[in-house]
């Protein structure tokens, strides 16, 4: 399968399995306002790596599914609660209103918090996986969710807003408020195998490291060289803000050759367990790199 | 022991836990605000029925610590959350400044967030449990927290604002917003014996869900009787947002005689596996009805 073929299959399998989630609400407002942030097109990378690491630890069943939806409801409850007005006050989405603007603010700390306690769930509930299994893949995805994780990176990038950062400060902020779970889908996705090999999980680790701050990287140049309507949100922003980006830091173009400099890191991880740039993993960096959105 | 001894010995065993908790942070302003919630003196209801239903189930080790941990943590979190200006928007809880108002807004959501992923993380993380264990207690704890739960039930709680509810609509209310997450206590006590009694498992359900009740009734009782001074929060505060509660459907009397039917209704489920009002349970249940704050 190519990677767009991929991409596109896991997505509507996910999707399919996403509209199906929170059946018989007791609120229905509740349920209206997660399904709207949770099936809002998102490219769904997350759950794209969960797959592809199940299938590089040769697990080639529908294992990964329940596990990405895990990781997807982590996600998106992490992006409902960082556009409310008290943390980043983004209006728009993916071309979209944010979720506290097209319900209102309660609603959206509500419906984000809900998201993250059903991503736990399911995990536990999830019937494919061992005991073992299930109780590894919840401590992988809170801790990477957590205040030394996710929530962590989301605090110190709100206190680090009109700071001068410097780059390892920079960096830190991003391996833990989009690397850590990016690592977290590799190893759910891994642990899909029960026994997965210590050295792939090594690579896998790694590489989603590379992976994690060169999407960030990625993120910081489409802010400044991509349209607001090729972003679906205000492009320039960041610069409008203020915030220390990799574009700020190093200009376009160090910044571009440190995104280059990521993917060639996240391909050397993977080429130690003999995965090549045309595996699916290795595609799936060029992908992060290349994307336009 | 009898319930003072057991509830203040309860006390000090979790708060020195609770200190030790999130430890090596990676934003030392995101633990102080978690602390400032974790450890602001609060009854802990929920831990000390925890670890009373696993002296019910057989189980008189310290296996209760960490599941009552988390429980603590659950409901820590929604109190921070359900705290905010766009939520119920309160400036004092148990006499102090909440949250938000301590900190700031962000700071209380992510506080609240890094609460819920810690909840899980330890359980899953607690050496004294099985696999099965573990998962099994993130299942129920996930669940009553969550869409259908306790996030359900501020949703609902929300949405009726201002609005005449039924006597049965303000049962479920609070059968979800309380009452979930006192049964998931319960549950999680039996739990920390691995092959629990059914029949006790009913019982505690049972019992949990009139324990809830009783709960929820005192508090609407309190909020027109006590003082602003003994509640920590101001008084009277639900009659002057005209909101439904006991009190306002069924009279100040009426509201008693409801709290005491639940007591009754508690004590019965105790009944039928040989616990007596006398033992910890039925202490606990006679303290939740007759405390003052």
């Amino acid at each position: 399968m190519n990677l767009e073929d991929f991409l596109s299959d896991t997505r509507s399998q996910l999707e399919e399995r996403l509209l199906a989630s929170f059946a018989a609400p007791r609120s229905e407002r509740l349920r209206t306002a997660i399904h709207y942030s949770l099936l809002n097109g998102g490219k769904r990378l997350r759950p794209a790596l969960v797959r592809a690491a199940a299938l590089a630890a040769g697990n080639d069943t529908q294992d990964w599914l329940v596990p990405a939806m895990a990781l997807e409801m982590v996600h998106v409850y992490s992006l409902v609660h960082d556009d409310l007005p008290a943390m980043d006050n983004d209006d728009l989405r993916r071309g979209k209103a944010t979720n506290h603007k097209a319900f209102d603010e309660a609603t959206a700390i509500l419906a984000g918090d809900a998201l993250q306690s059903e991503a736990f769930a399911i995990l536990a509930d999830d019937e494919h996986l061992t005991d073992r299994q299930a109780r590894q893949m919840i401590a992988q995805l809170s801790r990477a969710a957590g205040a030394n994780g996710m929530v962590g990176g989301q605090m110190i990038d709100l206190q680090s807003e009109q700071q001068k950062l410097t780059l390892e400060q920079l960096e830190t902020l991003h391996t833990l408020k989009t690397g850590a779970l990016i690592q977290a889908a590799l190893r759910l996705g891994a642990l899909c195998h029960s026994q997965a090999d210590p050295a792939l999980l090594q690579a896998l680790d790694d590489y989603g490291h590379a992976l994690g701050l060169a999407f960030q990287i990625t993120d910081d140049i489409l802010d400044v060289t991509a349209s607001t309507l090729v972003l679906g949100k205000p492009s320039g922003s960041d610069l409008a803000s203020d915030k220390a980006t990799y574009v700020s830091l190093l200009g376009l173009d160090g910044a571009r050759q440190q995104a280059d400099e990521q993917g060639r890191l996240a391909l050397a991880a993977l080429a130690r367990v003999g995965l090549d740039s045309q595996s699916l993993m290795g595609q799936l960096a060029e992908y992060v790199i290349q994307r336009d959105y």
